[in-house]
Parts: structure tokens; sequence; C-alpha cells
């Protein structure tokens, strides 16, 4: 599909890399830095040692300690690589962008926030503790808001978004102002999800699933939905409803704690 | 004035008992319940332990282990206490909603998660640490839910808000799941506003002031603001304009670290 070889394309071949399995042509280093991700995701970080992780692998922990010091200095090269992964899934293409690129970019963001969700859970604690890795995420963050909103002035660019003030509406600041506050509440909505779901929602089996976290796709386009135009409210409403939103995956696998949910099942 | 009779009196009431210090009158339980609030805050609640809030309070670690049997049972108090706060902000009063009724909403819960911020930013933890907390956190947030939408409903009866259909605008959903989505997105923001500014911003002095939490107040106005009236958008203009935005708070007293913020300063 033409409109999906921007970030689209690029998001497939990363989201590879994120999502693939250990295999002989690793290097011990590369083993020990996967292998801890997907016990991190699975089990807990505070649950998993690095002597855990040694054993997983069948190495020694003498040589895990050899390639990682401490299990800080495994999160910290874990989150270089989920930065470099969402740095790469928020870059612009050379051309106006898409309704479609709108939506591959919040799928691969979430796909992203899936892969290392374990960061996400604990992220305070992990930047109290490491003042490198709170400067950088900082950074980090600085950067994401920058680029959310260079592709919400690209959406305006390309007619799909609308700042210009309506009868009727309260436009009381200033169209920079309101894009830099709708990137902001994006980014607060999308990071916060993964735990949103797992602090007020009970899955059966206790797992929650990327099914689960994509339904917060829904959340993130509620924010800039009063502003799409006219003639694209449709496309962006034929494209939302691939996502379950909130209430069919609450309804569908888990019991969502709230009396009116309770009250409709 | 006579707007401010329903939530905000009650409101400034509670909030003298959140902010109030240790007083002669206090019985044993209840001091050790407020100094490890005031220290937890402070400190960050990793970093104190009960034998710390016993030598804190000139009483002993025996002492304070028969009131409570382990730092677990006091986290636990305390965020019952908080919980009632907040249940307490979010009630609606017997007649219809002006819109200082909606800032002093914001205004109270914003303070109330300043009272108990040590709560927010290790959330997960607690609430992995605790089933008990688990369950009656996801009883709590389903509850709010359901009380900001009512809010939101109240709101539009009143003639501040509308969902009604604009020309051009894209309103795709049924006002009633929109409700609950914008319900959803104000919780998300508002309770993940402390850890992002944490997390986001380094603050001159290392610490962070109830200004710089009220800034959250025109993130979550955002996102209702599309669905303001003509007839109020000055009224909530006006309102607003009384709160610190984050950019404000960002350039005032605190380095942002983002590319765009650093070239401004």
């Amino acid at each position: 599909m033409e409109s999906r070889s921007g970030p689209a394309r690029e998001f497939e071949h990363e989201h590879q890399e994120a999502g693939s399995t250990i295999n002989d042509s690793m290097t011990t280093k590369e083993r020990i830095l996967l292998r801890s991700l997907e016990l991190f995701n699975e089990k807990g970080e505070r649950h998993i040692t690095t002597n855990h992780v040694a054993a997983d692998l069948s190495i020694s922990p003498g040589n895990l300690y050899y390639h990682y010091r401490s299990k800080q200095a495994i999160i910290y090269e874990i989150f270089t690589h989920y930065e470099r992964l969402v740095d790469h899934y928020l870059q612009l293409p050379d051309r106006a962008l898409s309704v479609q690129d709108e939506f591959d970019y919040l799928d691969s963001v979430f796909d992203g926030l899936w892969s290392y969700r374990f960061l996400h859970r604990d992220l305070y604690h992990y930047l109290d503790a490491d003042p490198r890795l709170k400067t950088e995420y900082g950074q980090f963050t600085g950067r994401c808001l920058d680029r959310l909103e260079e592709i919400i002035s690209c959406l305006e660019h390309s007619g799909i978004l609308t700042f210009d003030p309506r009868p009727g509406a309260a436009h009381t600041t200033s169209a920079a102002t309101l894009k830099r506050t709708l990137a902001l509440n994006v980014w607060l909505v999308v990071t916060n999800w993964m735990s949103f779901l797992v602090s007020s929602i009970e899955v059966e089996g206790g797992t929650l699933s990327i099914r689960h976290m994509k339904s917060g796709i829904h959340q993130a386009l509620a924010i800039q939905e009063p502003y799409v135009t006219e003639a694209y409210a449709e496309e962006v409403a034929r494209l939302a409803a691939d996502y379950p939103n909130y209430s069919s995956v609450g309804a569908g696998t888990s019991k969502m704690v709230s009396r009116k949910a309770q009250a409709s099942f």
C-alpha cells in the first residue's frame, strides 16, 4: 500500500527486531539483553536478578558480570534501545502526512511500548536510581514532545486537522499553545495507558495482551478528534474502527472494576 | 461567593485537614499516620522505614508496631484517607454546576494529589505488593471515572459543554462514548501529571511545588475545551488565566529538558 511506505514500513522492519527471539547468531551480550527484556516484561523486573538471567541462559554469573556490572546497567542499555526505536518510529517522511500515517504512528508507538512494557511500570524508580537515565529520559521526553508537535503541524498542513477558530468553540489559546498542549496530552495518555490498564482491570488469567494495549489508540485519537476536518472525518472513523476500544476490551476479556461496568455484565 | 458554596467550601474544610500539622490533641496512631505521610512525600517512601518514623516522633519502634504492623499497613491506611478525600471532592451539589464549580473540582483534586503525592509516584509497586490495595484502587478508579462522567454530563446540562455534532467536526462516536473517553483522558492526565513533571523538568533546588502541580489544570482543561459552548468560553478563559501553564512554570522556575525549550532560554 503506497500510503504505508513511510513510517509504517520502517516500523514493520524494526518491530520484527523488537519482537525477535534469541538465536545462534547473537553475541552473548545481545542474548543477555534480549532475555533480560523478556524476563522483565513477563515476570516483573523486581522479581528477576542478574543470576536468574544467567541461569536462564545457561551462562555463569561471572560471564554475565563481564558484560554488565549490574541489573541497572542492563536496564540502562534496554532504555537506549527503546529510545532509538521510538525516535525511529516518530520520524517524519519527506512528503505530506496521510491519515494512514497517523494510525501507523500510533500503532507503532503502542507496539514499542508493549515490547518494552516493564520500563513504564516502574519508570520513576529507575529514574530515581540512575541520574544518567533520568537526564536522558528527560531529553527523550522533550524530543518526543517536539516531534509529536511537528506531526500535529504536518497533519494540519495536510488538511487533516485544523486549529482555526470555529463559531461556538472556545479557542481561547493560541494555535501554537494549543498544539503543544495537545502533544503533551497525547504523550501522557499513551505512556500511561499500560499502567492504567494494569491498575484498573482484572484480566482473566492475569495477563494483559497487545490487544488490551491498543485500545489506548482510541484514547489518543479522542484528544485530536475535535480538530479533524470534515473532509477527513470519515477516513479517521473508518481506520479507528479497526482497533478495539477500552469498553469492548473490558467487556470481552476482562472485568473492569467499575460500578457501571459491573451493572452491565 | 455564592458559586463557591458547593464543592469549594467543602474542599477548603477538608484541605485544612490534609495540610494540618501534628498537634497535641492527636492520638499516637494519628500522629504516626500524618508524620509518615509527610516523610513519604518529602523524602520518598523508599527511603523511610517505620523506625525512621518512630525516631522522628520520639516513640519506641514497639509503640509504632502496636498501631501498625508494617509500613504497608501505614500506606494502606493513608490510601483510604486519600480515597475518602477524593470521593468527597468529587461529590455533586444539589444544583446546576457552574464554571466556577468545574475549576473548584480541578483545584481541589490537584490539592489532594499534592497532599498525597508519594502515592502516585510508586503506585504500581504498592498495588503489586498489596492485593487488597489493588482491588480497592481498581474500585476507586472505577468510581472516580463514573463521577467524572457525571460531572461532564452536569456541565452539559448547565449549557457549559455541548456534545452536539457541529459542522466540520468529526463526531464519529456517540455522545455517551465520547463523554466516557473524555473522563478517562482527564483521569490519565491528572493522575500522571506529578510523575511527568518529576521526570521531565529539573527544578531549581530539586523541589517541586504546588505551583508546578497546578499547571496541570490547563492540560485537563484542554481535553474539554473544544466542547465548551460559546456562551461560556470567555468565563472559562478568565478563570483559567489564574493558573500557571506548563511552559510558564518551566521557564520561570525550572529547566525543561527539551530542544525547543533550551533554544529559547
